[in-house]
């Protein structure tokens, strides 16, 4: 059996001084107290929905395994961004007022680790690591030292008295959840998209479970986001435990999820989402009685080869290449249409792909600018 | 043979100075001087591209053809909202300063037509009336008389010391260039939308010729747009020659023509849509030399049964009902998903149809409002 | 003694399903049951702003005076606006996602109207018109009734199963509480503005007691706004009774109210603007106890002298007239910089006023194109 | 006598493939070829207008003068931004696609700078550098090598088969005009702003001959904008030297200056402005025949003393400090309404200021959301 908490968490407030939340919704073992946490948000980019239709499933789902973690999962959890239109669509990537990406301003300093590091009696440590059974009790306690530090990292950052700006005061309250976590699942799309998975590269292998086609292997590096922002305190304490020659193998799992394109719900691809991501917890047993389903196929690219196509010119474009496609070098991915030129050879100009791969996504509009990002590609 | 010339007409300046402006395409006889004059136009609402794309296939077709009539093309008509993004999209539908369609601003003064009519030899014209063949002539000399009249009106409305908005001078540039046409052609598309085209009911069947699969029927009415501009005066000065007991045959044949979904270029179906407006132009002498296409099955629906559904839910939607697809009264439509009612029975809400009918269009983003057009639909 | 109640009136709900409202005082007497209602609110154009820092200085005064009426005080009433912004400003003036006018869809039908007046007893109403005191009690009788009925209009409207536009449905809820009230204010604010208030033809002379400026004397006609539609009912109906020989002077007093510029809080500025209004319940004793101000210097100018000029130029503008300046015909309102002629005579372009007048506001952007509406002038 | 050269640069094309430019004015001696170069440029961030005045009254202005280098100047120079409307407003500071910054994506590469130092000869700079007369004829050449070397660079980037992004393709063409100068002045404004200047710390004490009040000194760093793109080659290039025992000396001067506030044009105050920079431009030889202006108190702040303040708060704001004006420590600087608590004692909130200094600006509008930057002080 499992209990469901829900609770609607303060974020926002507009100019009449309403309140806006986020509801955050809680899954936890019924009797057992479970020793591990899954979270999992959605729709952060707040017109990138199709996750909170992935959470409606897994909350669906989850009342028919075993849990054997707790599960925080927060659908909608952009309440700055799921109020801001532009035009008919939503605008949900950025802060309106100052282009912040809502997915950039998560918290991570490496001298706050190294800091942290410092603070830890490596004798002991050195001790306990002698033997198997201590050194899992450790870093257990060292994992737990280190989320109460991070969690102190971000009150004393939301409390200055000089504040934070608006994407840092929802990426820290959201990150406040997420530290507990043991795997974070961050659910986005692209915009016309496939889908596909950032993974650290320590993970890309498991990534695979998840059942997506792509996995984009990224580094162990910070630059922003939630996935990054869950994975790098963890890899980067085990490097300064390397270099005292000792083997911290305890890592937070986490990944950017991609579920196809922006501004679309379907609830039967929503189903077979929540089920890839069912594979995954089963194989990982944070949860029981999920049917394993049978591997398939999955390109893994590492992110030097995952590239992105600038248009060098304006104009009306068809877009040839469907997200999900394999092209070659050469091929034609779209045409663009000049319109001061409609009774000369100039009236159409062909992109073509500077390398054979999968296109992963286009963008979303016919009209682009010079320099817009009209392809990613995963070259092969 | 054709003679094609293209002008690059000023209309909008940049806030540095810059002139942009719109291509005309004027294709006429290389030989004959033509009597009648076709005008076409596509993307008054900037992201509605597919008529441009409609305008190049008609560039290139038509020099395939035997012209009786002069063209006047121009694509990318608005060059106020073809530089108006809102995100990612285009936001070309109306005036960003004020929120005026472009498309609502032309100009018809029921009576500047009576005044017209005023001034006319009525005597003569009874007289002539009485012959087949000085009536027409009588009839041509009244509509030169009348563009004329009509020409003398926008020119004093743009030159006011006050000058006048932004949308009215767009607007005002283009009809003096349309009202010299016989058939007025304005190309836009829906949201996510089907085909669809709109006539006065006067010339509902003949609309039919554009081999387009839904025609909505609409009163002789002016409420804006550039088909009742250009139908309005003439259809106005019958009246007035009706209650004189005289029968005014000519009319200007005028449609707003929905090719789709904006945000989309598709040369196939260019092709396709050219094609029709082809068999359209065949059909009544604009042209020689295009094979009539076989009639295709056309769904006449007047204005009073072309139903919006507005939304009385926010949320997250799943669209079920396609553009195009008949429905049926109760079927549901759409699924609204409520987050906050994720571990409830009101999670999901259903949209149903209040009558039978063809889903013509629906909203083009997944995230609704209270009130949004969700759904337009023409019912049986 | 005053009793006040508050309630949040949901109104709005944000895509995750969280609901937004709007927050209404009730300010009454406490013991005496009052006759009469006032009914004011502001920012319904949500970057209008100062009128709900002039709400806040009513409820603080309204304590101090002696109440004769009900008052009905709704600050911030336009929950779709309020969280819609457009880069670092409020864009509350229309629908984002249509371009609708937040300020152009409150209901009047005058068929409806007629349909009222053709179910009254106009035998038993001649009789009971023949004396002032039974008049009075007639007439009081026929506003309740026609309140009734137009509440029920409105509620027909909102719970058609096709739903209404986002615009209809704030407007509608709004009104429903405006119908009960003899007094409405509609606070709102120019962009770059001088005060000045739209009042009826009929009511001109006593909105000076209102203590602004500039009165803007419109005619009793309806075109989407609240005070049209909250005068109007009552205006058709005397006219329906002056067509049968009877006197029918019951009117509803409305007014829009334009408090200086748009994105601006002055509190200083809004104690003196709510004393004007003080001033105004005081003369009509909507309320006792507040001492009359002396009479202030007030223009008041017929609608059709209210003009618009509209730029001829796109540039970048720098304002020389400003609001509530007075200008002579001829003399140079505002420079227009063209950058593409910085070298020659043309850099700078002269707007002159056509006429001579009170600058009643200019654009707020220094930035224009061709048609933006530059200056309004009420002209002497 | 002097030269002036416009030329209209090619840079933005709109959908309908009509190209967009920025003017381009080359000002120099009519005679003598001049070695130095100044480049100045306004609008990168379009709604920041007041720098294209102030380069309006140097054309002017210069012609009065003797020049004794080139004068690149160029106005209105984003052509995407300058087009992009928000509401009423302009909204120009970043890329309404995807939030880039126009001003963070110029070209800086320390990499590249160490690869030209390793082509360099030092044995024989090292001998030229031993004589004064030698040094500055080596240093020349040396300035002049880098500045091919930096401008091969930039045409590699934009050479690109995978193109650039929007932001990095204006940038990157301005830059390739800036690359030649040996002052850059980089024209901004702030939102609701008092002028300041941006100086990097070494050129600190020089910049207050610019007259403007505060001078913020910022380290030689990069990160992204025009200022740090200029300077931070040579410095970078002085710092390998250094290590190899050898003095470079030669700086390229660079400047962010902010004229104001954003939406505004003043022709008085350009003059002022104009006045200012020709008094640098004197100080340091760049021209001839200005009469210098008599010192002007100027306070120089480190970055790090200067300080953002967001917001705790969303709500309507009344901004009481000014731009410009001196606070102390505890003093209210806002105040912040909350509608929904208009009947009791949390109605208003006060924002108070966490230090003594001067309030360089504030946030435009007053909606504002939690974690709106709602003040900048330089602190004392």
């Amino acid at each position: 059996m499992i209990k469901i908490e829900k609770q609607l968490l303060t974020l926002n407030q507009d100019i009449a001084g309403q309140e806006i939340g986020i509801p955050v919704y809680r899954l936890s073992p019924e009797t057992a107290e479970a020793q591990r946490t899954v979270y999992i948000q959605s729709a952060v980019h707040a017109a990138e929905m199709q996750g909170s239709a992935v959470i409606l499933k897994l909350i669906q789902k989850l009342q028919e395994c075993h849990l054997n973690a707790n599960f925080v999962l927060v659908p909608n959890c952009n309440p700055f961004g799921r109020t801001q239109r532009a035009g008919e669509y939503l605008q949900g990537r950025f802060d309106a007022t100052n282009g912040n990406n809502w997915n950039r301003f998560y918290h991570y300093d490496e001298q706050q680790i190294e800091a942290f590091f410092s603070t830890l009696d490596l004798p002991k440590i050195t001790e306990a690591f002698a033997q198997q059974g201590s050194k899992n009790a450790m870093e257990d306690d060292i994992v737990f030292k280190l989320r109460l530090f991070l969690k102190q990292q971000l009150e004393n950052k939301l409390e200055s008295q000089w504040g934070v700006n608006t994407a840092q005061y929802l990426n820290s309250t959201l990150q406040n959840m997420a530290i507990e976590a043991d795997l974070v699942l961050d659910l986005h799309t692209g915009p016309s998209s496939t889908r596909h998975i950032y993974s650290p590269n320590f993970l890309a292998e498991q990534a695979t479970q998840f059942q997506i086609e792509t996995v984009i292997s990224i580094p162990e590096k910070f630059a922003g986001a939630l996935d990054e922002a869950s994975f790098t305190p963890l890899v980067k304490l085990a490097e300064l435990f390397a270099k005292q020659g000792l083997t911290f193998e305890y890592r937070v799992q986490a990944y950017t999820v991609e579920l196809g394109s922006q501004e679309n719900i379907c609830l039967e691809q929503a189903k077979m989402d929540a089920d890839g991501i069912l594979n995954y917890l089963q194989t990982h047993q944070f949860i029981d009685g999920f049917k394993p389903l049978p591997a398939k196929d999955v390109t893994i690219t590492d992110l030097s080869q995952y590239r992105t196509l600038f248009s060098k010119y304006a104009g009306m474009v068809e877009y040839l290449a469907k997200p999900g496609q394999i092209v070659q070098k050469g091929q034609v991915l779209a045409r663009v249409l000049n319109s001061l030129e409609f009774d000369t050879q100039e009236a159409i100009k062909e992109i073509v792909s500077p390398v054979s791969g999968i296109v992963i996504l286009h963008y979303p509009s016919a009209a682009v600018q010079i320099g817009t990002q009209l392809f990613k590609i995963a070259a092969q």
